[in-house]
């Protein structure tokens, strides 16, 4: 049998011993399995941040894979737990709106409230559930446990309002959801839908003007190594999101802008 | 044969090169077993603090896990190596205190003072021990290799003063011991010793006062979201440890306050 | 079959989602492969502190393992993407002198352009080629498979002036290339080379001077635990280089000082 993936998305902070403990869990149960740690960085109860890295990133994974997401303000109150399959992998995560993005990407083929406790840690704490339950839970997936077993089937997502950009034939209007290490603002704007809402091949288009600000860019470069070092420039970037980038530095910094900043795009 | 797992904790920083040296040494003696960090982010030479997490983090981890722990400042210095065996789990690590927590919490049944070069790199250099030694050490354990090999059993460890709580009938003094990327306070009493000293459940325990400089709490919350945001609250947290936290914020900013600091429990 | 090792070093930031995407393109070609991170803390676009991490690390792992090394400013542009086979490892890098340092340490056996698009993800972006194109390739040499379909030969790789010491008979010139995250002063000067034109065994010889701004050291020490809390000493770190450290301390702190200022040592 091949490995079984667990991926792991927390906003625990990198390094954090409480990531660890979830291993330690998982591991308890199902000691042959491939851990990938995404981010645990998403900012503290930012449930927003994590859909959004959840969304981007999940899709990269081979089929089957099992991912956790913990970003989880309301733990051990009356919010429930999921496990949904979706492009055949799944999720595991609060129901607070933390898999919008992927119920969004590709509608859920199944969705289950986690409630049989057999799975559980023996002793379940009331501030911990990633390791108490979400762990144990994907492990026995990966260790080819039941679906069924998990929990009763339910009908609907809490989802959170999504960050999505809004077309009309003038112009596109959309947001920075995101600053990468590098300090490239990434916005709510996909290039396929430039595509089909502007011109042929947005990435070509070189009379699109992207707006941030006071800054103007002309055209859509194909890369960051194509312009002048200092330069600001705008491009799709490898999740198929339109991004601002500075070359050779941060966008960021320089441009003094972050999350939330309106992006505007006309043909 | 299941997977074998390997820990390591140290004070290397995040993301440090000398992390994955460990690693390559570990994989160069036995290439399938389960890497986990435990974290990396122990304050520099801060002894004490990696005992706690390693106290409050390993029991988490299935029997049979080798946990690596390096905070080393003596490293190449007369103080010894140990490869010690506590509840069906082993520890290798300096005899400098680092393992005090865990023997505290269950007496080790195999004490061993890591000796046999055999088993070490062929070049041990005098300031990685961490690398050259204790990693192929506990990879011979991942391996299956006999501990009788790694070296002659020994007594006692060397063990660090612990920070425990002190009861009195009219009240439990105690510190906060760490700071969680929450800015939750954790101290070092735990809801046990509540529970046996003054009263049935601690955990329902609505007339304990807790004191931590001017900000008295009343009453102990049964988890993060049953209260307002920015209210402070106090909580038996995941690890059984009485903690402090705000409620959708950092306890540790609101009340500038961190390790070190009194708590006192008044029922 | 034993498993099969994929590092990876890049420059993406530490707990970077993009990190994680990369390994689930490796892991959507083999899923049981050891994956182990080096460092993603590379200086944004800092090609020469990527090879001397690689220089300095690599070589702690064992024959066969497969190396992924992403610092890539010209990513999209005409710059190639090479394999490189050095002492029985490979490296899956930008052809942009990220691979000076190994190929300087062991001149390559194999050069390949990495060309056949067939091993590449089917859809390839032109801003994320670790993902798109290093990833699978990667995978594929752990799966077991044929080098030569990666691309045709190559006769060489692009290669950076290397920070090398210089030696005169009075004096040996070197410079600080990293700070570890101790704060100690990481230096180009090899023991091995002190030995060799200074005295019999450099480790030993008290008689060195070691000079870094307006501090003057006298003679090497064995490790760091050797001298009081506070001195500053030079001693010959477990890569072999001649360091700077501050017992109990960070040196870069103390000395107000960090990569690129000037080291001599007189014998």
């Amino acid at each position: 049998m091949p490995m079984s993936i667990i991926s792991l998305t927390t906003d625990f902070g990198v390094d954090s011993p409480y990531v660890a403990q979830m291993k330690g869990a998982i591991l308890s149960v199902q000691r042959s399995v491939q851990l990938v740690d995404i981010t645990h960085s998403i900012p503290p109860q930012d449930i927003l941040a994590g859909a959004i890295v959840l969304h981007d990133t999940c899709p990269v994974f081979p089929a089957g894979t099992i991912h956790i997401a913990v970003v989880d303000p309301g733990v051990g109150t009356a919010r429930g737990i999921v496990a949904v399959r979706s492009a055949a992998t799944w999720f595991i995560a609060p129901d607070n709106g933390l898999l919008s993005g992927i119920a969004r990407r590709n509608r859920p083929d199944e969705l289950r409230r986690v409630e049989n406790r057999q799975l559980w840690r023996s002793e379940v704490s009331s501030t911990f559930h990633g390791r108490d339950i979400m762990a144990p839970v994907a492990a026995h997936l990966a260790a080819g446990g039941d679906p069924a077993q998990i929990g009763p089937k339910i009908d609907r997502l809490i989802e959170l309002p999504w960050p999505e950009a809004k077309f009309s034939p003038k112009e596109c209007r959309g947001e920075v959801i995101a600053v990468d290490s590098f300090g490239n603002l990434i916005t709510s704007i996909f290039g396929r839908e430039l595509a089909t809402h502007f011109a042929a091949s947005a990435a070509q288009n070189e009379g699109l003007h992207i707006e941030i600000g006071d800054t103007l860019i002309r055209g859509l470069s194909g890369t960051y190594g194509q312009a002048q070092a200092g330069q600001i420039v705008a491009l799709i970037g490898s999740s198929d999101r339109l991004e601002i980038a500075e070359v050779g530095g941060s966008a960021a910094r320089t441009l003094r802008t972050g999350r939330g900043t309106p992006v505007a795009v006309r043909p």
